[in-house]
């Protein structure tokens, strides 16, 4: 038993080692931009993470003989936790090392990269070194793609509540044959992944983004990170081509990625009957349009006011929290709809965070059953997903989540506002963090960014944006005393 | 079929009448004082309401022959809809008749009256006649007392979502026998309502209240209500004893009132058993500490400090919602420990609004099983209230419900906002509305009032803070085409 445990640790510190040793491989082409540039400071900043994850790679590979020992879902919610936190760590050097910032907001963009929140303390990014901007945008990508997986692939397996709902549906992977379903699904996904994001790259290009810009904003993009290679982001390239490839691909970025696997095998019908993404475009449309109505008298044009309600709905419910225009200035009514779309968020298994479109579907239909129940109290109304009957007690799962969600973001809010932040401005950064947005109002506004906070704030941030992104449950179950027993 | 249809309706109308004569019945108070006052407008405003509905109460009994019909659930909604809407417009009519104030704006305040939730659009009390503030006073007490004996009497017989729970608890009614035990929990209500109110005037004219003063906010007091006779509400007494005794009264009025009555039938075990009042008091004692501790800079001693924490966190825990100090000029944190109490609201079966402390608990609950779950997946978790197990299906009922919550005050808020109120402030006066607490921030701050808000809006308010305090599934399954058909 005692060995056992000890071998099991073995395994999941080389599982992590091997992660870091991919995230040291993923730095490589910074570490190439740095040295094609001449960025000598860069160059050490790549070169020292780098150096020090292979050696320990290298020496733990060479020192494990290969087990297949079981991992249970406790080890599974260690290891995703503690490779976020990780590479967190790990990928703050480049930022710590090769520019002028303190260590706490190394770890916070950082942290902002993997966690794809997209918030940063960094306001003049041009005066960035390309490698650092770059590392920043390949980051989010990774990190993106990582989430997408863990949703996908793995929560479902690890039983984390309300994902019993998306485990029903993913095509993949039945907890009995693990290993080459998910082996399958994974490289699908990210090859449907891949292809988006080539294509959106080559979009911008076409629009008139040279080509690191392009790549950059790619990257970002698709895994609704919705950082910038410029300070006025995609505003800086001013063209009406770019905004609109950037909404349509910041919704697709916000859809389940299984959908993309199902398109990949050619089930279409699976597409148009998901329920989610029904309810996700709608919510996108109704909010647009009411937008776009609200913000005619601002732009003068029906056309202006499309392109800029359009653009900034995707970029909230998709949580990419990238702005084209000050919205702050907007009316009330438009700033509100943008307000109320960050208590939503994206698909589930996308690269969006949130509570998800399809968590408000399942409240929304159990709102509807309870008025039905009222009326016809003999009756027994089930939760239709997918246009097929769905299990009842998904509720469980949803309504606890839900609440969890609201309870993190109100501490997240009290501790904000004990640093002196006023009221709704740490109201929105909580739910922005949370939800992974990075964007928000008052002090996170769209003419904001997050230097201003305390460090002890940055790093609360830090922490609750990895937990957000991670569905709150696989981090917070690790903070509870019943995780260590047994 | 068609004859016992019509036989309901005039049942339904007489209720109705027989209603709207007590409603005549409670102005006669305000009648008396307007003669003895020689209040010429007043008499004739009183006089005028009292003679229409004496007459037609009058008509309907002779004219209408005593039937036994059995009122079903759907009949028993309309009625208490009816009812708090046929008394906001009855009693609007003093208002519109005896001061220099809008139809609409009579119409709100009357429905402020019987919601309890104490909003005004009148800046100058003090100017009104004695008669006049005597009936929004009364208005606020009967509207508190008609609450309590429908969420403890009769919502839990018409099954409406959640009070499943309640309905388990009450001592009183069952489905099948449900007139004599309902007339024996009314009264026993009734007595504790009464004595606690007889309690309290007594404390007020102690503490230094003229006998007008004590009664009249004894009546809003206890009735979660939070209205003044003075311009500047209970601070203009400044007396350290008024404020305890309305922080104490202001706790009762939000506790559940079937607890009153289990304590005069001496089960004094179910008291200190009972989940909910055990977490609203452990919610007031946490909140109050937190401000208290934020505030002694402000105030300078630990004293003053306690006095407005726990004043303000009552007031706004139990939907008071009235102030002696401008919160809004208190500390970040302070200000946000209030925001988030307007979320919870009371006990069920009390006086005041809100979600209500019991579906907060049972959701927090649910949280805690989730993540049990997920650590022990074959577990079985029930969610245990009042120390005893309970029925694991309370979650559907409280999820819909939470759920349509956050709905209304949504869409409440867009709508403000749509009117060109700001973001925070159309989402504070959502929540307060919704959950009847009458203040908030910004716009409708301890400095502000309704006044400022378009007529569209006062009606949308009226309507939404009848529907919030009728636990909002009672009037909107109303506007379901289902209540209608079979
Ligand atoms: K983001
Ligand atoms: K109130």
């Amino acid at each position: 038993m005692k060995i056992s445990r000890f071998a099991k640790q073995f395994i999941l510190l080389r599982f992590l080692i091997i992660l870091l040793g991919i995230i040291a491989i993923i730095m490589a082409p910074s570490l190439v931009i740095a040295i094609a540039n001449g960025e000598t400071a860069m160059i050490r900043a790549f070169a020292f993470p780098m150096g020090i994850v292979s050696v320990l790679a290298g020496l733990s590979l060479l020192s494990l003989r290969k087990k297949n020992l079981h991992l249970n879902a406790r080890d599974g919610f260690l290891l995703v936790f503690l490779t976020w936190v990780l590479a967190s760590l790990l990928g703050a050097i480049p930022y710590f090392l090769g520019d002028a910032i303190s260590l706490t907001d190394a770890i916070f963009e950082s942290a902002c990269s993997f966690a794809t929140t997209g918030a940063t303390t960094i306001s003049d990014v041009e005066a960035l070194p390309q490698s650092l901007l770059f590392w920043r945008s390949i980051g989010h990508w990774f990190g993106g793609i990582g989430i997408v997986l863990i949703t996908v692939a793995l929560m479902p397996v690890l039983g984390v509540g309300g994902f019993q709902l998306i485990k029903a549906e993913t095509p993949g992977p039945e907890k009995e044959k693990i290993t080459p379903k998910i082996t399958v699904t994974a490289k699908l996904i990210f090859l449907a992944y891949g292809i988006l994001t080539a294509a959106l790259m080559l979009l911008y290009r076409l629009g008139g983004m040279n080509w690191f810009d392009a790549i950059c904003h790619g990257f970002t993009v698709m895994a609704s990170g919705g950082v910038s290679t410029r300070n006025a982001g995609i505003a800086y390239f001013n063209s009406g081509f770019i905004d609109g490839v950037s909404t349509v691909f910041m919704l697709l970025a916000g859809l389940n990625f299984s959908l993309y696997y199902r398109l990949l095998r050619g089930r279409f019908r699976d597409v148009l009957d998901n329920t989610e993404a029904r309810a996700y475009l709608i919510i996108f449309l109704v909010s647009a349009a009411l937008i776009t109505v609200n913000l005619i008298p601002v732009y003068g044009s029906p056309g202006a006011a499309l392109r800029h309600a359009s653009y900034q709905t995707a970029s909230i419910l998709s949580t990419t929290g990238s702005a084209i225009a000050d919205y702050e200035t907007w009316p009330s009514f438009a700033r509100t709809v943008l307000f109320f779309l960050m208590f939503i968020g994206g698909c589930s298994g996308s690269t969006a965070g949130g509570i998800k479109v399809i968590r408000h579907v399942v409240l929304f239909k159990q709102m509807g059953n309870e008025l039905r129940r009222i009326i016809y109290p003999r009756g027994v109304f089930s939760i239709q997903l997918n246009k097929k009957v769905g299990r009842k007690d998904v509720i469980y799962g949803v309504a606890g989540f839900f609440f969890l969600y609201l309870i993190v973001v109100a501490v997240t809010t009290l501790v904000t506002a004990a640093s002196g932040t006023d009221l709704f401005s740490s109201f929105s950064a909580a739910l922005s963090i949370t939800g992974n947005v990075g964007t928000g109002f008052g002090a996170i506004g769209p003419r904001h960014n997050y230097s201003a906070f305390p460090d002890h704030i940055k790093w609360l941030f830090s922490f609750v944006m990895i937990a957000g992104r991670l569905e709150l449950w696989t981090v917070l179950v690790i903070f509870t005393p019943a995780f260590w027993r047994k």
